[in-house]
């Protein structure tokens, strides 16, 4: 009986991550076949059902093919560039020194706050449409540069938008926890409060995917990301959080209480937090862009990682402050010169780990039959060099949902 | 009276790099005339000549121009991939465990003996591709993965190939004495015999703009790299040097006795070698993509550079091994995080600095009257932006020789 799908992708070999297969799940001799979009068949040629009838029959010379990537948090949508506070920071002005003159989170925050939807699509599309020549598929994009209600709403509305004009999945994260702004005049309280108003509206304006806050010394305390969370999860939306980046304030432990989908950078994550998050099924999303750009030393419980069985994912962070990354492949390469990740671990935190932090791993992460058709295809040798290069651009082509785009 | 001019680009920023203009040599509203591939004049609007009367004028909207970037130090030319080599260290394999499996520079050795010029130009375009996508507009290929008359030829052959077919200038170095070949059985001293005896004979084809070695424990003793430097000056040939990468062997001061264009690597290097090169006139190439991938942690002397005045270039080393870097852009930023190079540093060490480790800073390097007419315009708000960013493509046009590219 003929099986009719729409694309078969032959000659290829395939790096599946499918949970079944050993490693990364290598297939040598691979075919993709595709209908209305998703995948229905991932696997060996000699495994192919017989019978299946492709509409359009697409060779690819014995290029590699991996699942389309995930970056799974970046504060992609912004305005304004930081440029000169990077510049003077290089030259030693301080950090205090540069908030002085009005620079860091505060100067973007300005600048977000002036700009129309469009203006923001506009200024973002670059970063996007680099992730995208990397062969990113899955972009999370964090609101938490307006930090009041209309700015906000306009930051995701600019990361919906851009979603369909790059034909890019789009998930979204509020993140109106990120920092204080000037008229909430020191009360870290109040702001809370003015996040605790914002959430349920723009939740129902369909604009939140999930909640995130920034819990640190010089943002958030655990008690103030406890009540997000709490408002977050009575609506029913997922969490995560920026935790134990420049100190310990149990970040992680706290991300694991409320199911967070993932805890983020995680420098002094302890093994309690390990644990925590290992229960919970919390995914650990290194960071390793902001942990270059602050010549941080402290590198993330990568062996506990490991040995709890934590899974760990890989990001950007692409943000104009402190990881000014829009290279998904970079951010690998950072994982594991910095952090010690082995090449598995590279393309799995880039893939079906990354898709897991978003809660998106029924649709996309893997090439498995069910998922989304969302295909990166290589011109590379072997799977490594995509960790390897240090600004390689090796992408042959990029398929989502099933098409070339 | 009307001056005849080709090109005339209008509406700029200008980041000259002119030797009597202060930092990086800004000019706010600028232009830039050509004539016959030649800067006529760079400078302001207002002090454009009067009677200049171009063929073609471009409009730039604001955007940057900055002279074409000059990456002075590679070896791109090569056939074989060596990421199943960077995964297996990555898994924790020791070099020494990789070498007995026949790895190291010897399997790059292996390829590239195996390649004809054909493959070598087909292999290494890619890579100076991407580093053309980054503005560079000169660029330094090293030999030194054949180690036989032939195969060495062929590399040097492969280089000037590529510079005409990538509308690229090209600098060719030949690099005889950078490992020790299979068939010298360990005989480092019958090995420098053979370089010596090639020199002359590829440099009588006209193959070698300059002569470079590696100085380290690992491969030649001063001893044997002053044979090979005498051989060469002899020859009229400029040398350059591997030098004080992973030990102090008085690599720097051995390269300013002979007066080299440029001593490269430099971690190890001590106050008497920076005293020696500053006084030689010798170029520091700062090489932070072999830093990081070889998680060094001990950096160049680069206080000492500065309070000597030793010129600070900065180059990718793309190597398939432990330097595996296509962008420049990059290499600055490794070098301003890695090295804490500033951004006027990081800016004139793939411009005006690059072109003296290169000896051709009378012919390009800045935007001044006399050299050659080769641009690169930016897409970005602030010259820092070349520096801060990881993974970015802010290049909106390359020009060489006057013409877009």
């Amino acid at each position: 009986m003929a099986i009719a799908v729409d694309m078969l992708w032959t000659d290829a070999r395939l790096v599946t991550l499918a949970a079944e297969r050993p490693g990364v799940g290598v297939v040598d001799d691979g075919v993709v076949a595709a209908k209305d979009g998703r995948i229905v068949f991932a696997g060996a040629r000699v495994d192919l059902p017989s019978g299946v009838s492709p509409v359009r029959v697409v060779g690819c010379d014995g290029r590699w093919i991996t699942p389309g990537l995930i970056d799974c948090h970046t504060h992609l949508v912004h305005a304004g560039s930081r440029a000169a506070e990077f510049e003077s920071r290089l030259a030693g002005a301080t950090y205090a020194e540069i908030a002085h003159g009005g620079g860091g989170i505060a100067a973007t925050v300005r600048a977000t706050r002036a700009a129309s939807v469009d203006d923001l699509v506009s200024a973002s599309r670059p970063r996007l449409d680099r992730l995208i020549a990397d062969g990113v598929t899955t972009v999370e994009i964090k609101s938490g540069y307006g930090l009041e209600i209309a700015s906000e709403r306009r930051m995701l509305t600019a990361a919906r938008r851009l979603g369909a004009v790059c034909d890019v999945g789009v998930t979204t994260t509020f993140l109106g926890a990120h920092a204080l702004p000037p008229e909430a005049e020191g009360d870290r309280d109040a702001h809370i409060d003015a996040v605790l108003a914002m959430l349920p509206v723009l939740a129902g304006e369909g604009l939140i995917d999930a909640v995130d806050a920034f819990c640190e010394g010089i943002a958030f305390s655990p008690e103030q990301v406890a009540r997000v969370f709490a408002t977050a999860r009575a609506l029913g939306l997922p969490v995560k959080l920026h935790a134990d980046q420049l100190s310990n304030l149990g970040g992680a432990a706290l991300a694991a209480d409320f199911a967070a989908l993932s805890a983020d950078h995680l420098e002094w994550t302890d093994e309690a937090g390990v644990v925590a998050m290992a229960k919970a099924g919390t995914v650990a999303v290194l960071l390793p862009g902001a942990f270059h750009m602050l010549r941080e030393t402290r590198v993330p419980p990568i062996e506990r990682f490991r040995v709890h069985g934590v899974a760990m994912a890989v990001s950007t962070d692409c943000n104009p402050g402190t990881s000014p990354m829009t290279s998904l492949l970079l951010a690998m390469n950072f994982a594991a010169m910095r952090f010690g990740l082995t090449v598995e671990e590279c393309l799995a935190g880039v893939t079906r780990h990354a898709a897991r932090a978003l809660g998106r791993d029924v649709e996309v992460g893997t090439l498995e039959a069910g998922k989304a058709c969302d295909l990166a295809i290589w011109s590379i040798e072997a799977p490594a060099e995509l960790v390897e290069g240090l600004g390689a651009l090796p992408l042959h082509a990029r398929i989502r949902n099933g098409r070339c785009t």
